[in-house]
């Protein structure tokens, strides 16, 4: 099956939004084996709408639609589709009862005239509820082929998504369709040019599955995509794959798909019944932040310290004042300070710090902005590790905390 | 002027990535008065990349693409716009050496036959420079249309973009075109409903400039945009829209356009030379973080504490056992003395804390997931609200640390 989405939304063409929605169709389609060769964004243009639409159905079997379903008069899909399919707009009063309370509920004027837009749809079209809002989505069959229209506002696009759109096109496909499914291992502690050198050999030649490099924010990912028959036979083509690159890459690979730094961080010291304490500089925060992204991480985390100012790492933390005053703040000799003060402060088991300069200012010749010390401290040790990040302050935060995460995560892997 | 935009590459057609690029092109295009009615997305593939770019060329004066330009032979785009062109490809000697030397640094293999692949262009085309990257760029001329092609990756298009193609497209446009441009009024502490009821005349019935709101996360936001002949004629025509709401909605307007709370919250307390310091259990570092993403913050943060743990409450900030025991972690009470507590140990002006229940789970009838007290401390006095919130862990995290930061906001503003 062949489909084409189509985003609606002048929004959209002027850039005030970036399109996720077609991201996420394209992805849940591509999952159950609907192919998809052209994805096409008008804005709220009527005849334009019309033509897209229509340009559309002369190549797939199925378009979908997204965005332009409101009550104004500036939302033009539901007529749009309608001219494309040369059907008439009629009024749905299942539709139009659902809009109108829940605008009455929110105390809207004019519900009944809003919900009476909202519940038009091409004669003959089969509603998609919409559990989030108040403007229903429809399917409208002609000719064996189908458009399908829904809201633009992401949460209601997606619910009615997994509720209707892809049970009716899993069942207008039968079994015919294969499926595309991919895993992502995600690497760290390693640059994009060695992983390629360690499994160049499964990046090249290779068709299905294929494995392809991915890079952010100096995380190396490799994506391994294969098209199958069915979800398990993709599985099975991806497993020996993935099997082959955790042979050569180790621990590099700390997780799959949307697993974190920390998401690893928190299983794997809740598995070896840990506690872990963080002193932070540099990172202001985000490590302890994304530690607490992570349900359960109480058990393994009690207390972290931002420590912005000398008083605060003195005092909280006890780094000695002729520490600071010998090393500076931003040295390898007060980030172990650090650590081995939060370690005992938090009565932790092991503890990391970061001390740095984020920028923009604040740098010197010798201490440049970018420069960071990333401490551990266990009962029976202190390491320390130097670092010399780039990029924008945001970026030298986050390079920082992923780096003090991996550090503690291999450290905990080799040590207990 | 008219340009249409097209994104061409396999993985945006699989959704595994989001297409910001085309969100950043049309941004930029709406500031200079370039009209975009249409984007394109296709995947690798030759035939259809040609087809989009033909179709694209019938209707429009320019034609942008990005993607596909890489070394791979599934690298589709510079075959595809010589041929929807009818112009033969051609090497480019600069464009070869300039591939060359980078992929050779690099210690790239075959680095002088992926050069030759990148440096190929449509004859007579214009190359465009890429600064970041291997792969160069090119603008082709033919009866009096244009196609720019850009690579994909979005710091090397954005640098070309800049560079190259907007000043191009504004001299190929002369002094005829106007500009869209728009400016974000940002608010908090207010629901839609209630903004919307405070603006409403605003909002409908005006076609330029126009007011439309926007909601993220709890947080609601107010788009003023305005076409005029020049950018100075279009902010003369928002600023009075501008001045009309911020006199109805006083403090609630906390900044425009990229503005976060954080920044002014650091801003005013910069300006009226003041310190603060964070206690934070439910938000887990997320303030400090927000409060270390702006530059400068140092003057005006010492400390922060995550007390995830009873002890942390306990030693680090002060909180009595007994007020723990009898009031439990999250309370009124323990909210205020941790406040109290992080005030003391961080010599601070004023203090913020956070006390609740994240989930998904720890919840209970009485003390439900969402559940959260943000505590205020200042040297005279204390204060507290308790809020009820509702989302995922990571949507109550950032709604908690979004309330203090306004509570912390109007404080000062009221107090200082």
């Amino acid at each position: 099956m062949r489909a084409e989405v189509i985003s609606i939304g002048t929004e959209l063409l002027l850039g005030q939004i970036v399109d996720t929605n077609a991201a996420y169709i394209c992805r849940r389609l591509a999952e159950i084996g609907v192919d998809v060769f052209r994805r096409v964004t008008v804005g709220d243009n009527l005849d334009r709408a019309v033509a897209a639409i229509a340009d559309a159905l002369s190549r797939a079997d199925v378009v979908i639609t997204t965005g332009g379903l409101g009550p104004t008069e500036d939302d033009p899909t539901r007529e749009a589709v309608a001219r494309a399919m040369g059907l008439p707009l009629v009024v749905s009063e299942d539709a139009r009862r659902h809009a109108e309370s829940l605008l009455a509920k929110a105390g809207h004027e004019a519900a009944g005239e809003s919900a009476l837009r909202q519940a038009r749809i091409p004669e003959g079209a089969a509603i998609v509820d919409n559990d989030r809002g108040t403007a229903c989505g429809f399917i409208a069959e002609k000719g064996g082929k189908a458009v399908i229209s829904m809201p633009g506002v992401p949460g209601e696009m997606r619910g009615m998504m997994e509720s209707t759109v892809l049970p009716y096109l899993r069942s207008r496909m039968g079994n015919a369709a294969g499926v595309i499914l991919w895993k992502v291992l995600k690497i760290c502690g390693r640059g994009e040019a060695s992983v390629e050198d360690e499994v160049r050999d499964l990046l090249h030649g290779r068709t299905n599955p294929t494995v392809a490099p991915l890079v952010s924010l100096g995380e190396v990912m490799l994506r391994i995509t294969a098209k199958a028959g069915s979800p398990e036979e993709a599985e099975a083509m991806i497993a020996p794959v993935e099997a082959e690159i955790r042979e050569r890459l180790g621990d590099d690979v700390y997780g799959t798909d949307d697993d974190e730094l920390q998401d690893a961080v928190v299983r794997l010291l809740a598995e070896r019944g840990l506690t872990c304490a963080v002193a932070e500089s540099v990172t202001g925060g985000l490590i302890a932040h994304k530690l607490t992204q992570v349900p359960g991480c109480s058990a393994v985390l009690g207390l972290a310290v931002t420590s912005y100012s000398n008083e605060a790492k003195r005092e909280i933390l006890g780094v000695p004042a002729e520490v600071l005053e010998r090393h500076g703040a931003v040295s390898r000799e007060v980030a172990i300070a650090m650590a081995k003060g939060v370690l005992a402060r938090g009565r932790a088991d092991v503890a990391i710090s970061t001390t740095g300069i984020a920028g923009p200012s604040g740098g010197s010749a010798k201490k440049p902005v970018g420069l960071v010390f990333v401490g551990l401290a266990w009962r029976r040790g202190v390491a320390c590790a130097r670092l010399s990040l780039f990029g924008t302050r945001t970026e030298i935060k986050e390079r920082a905390a992923r780096r003090a995460l991996d550090l503690l995560r291999r450290h905990v892997l080799r040590r207990w």
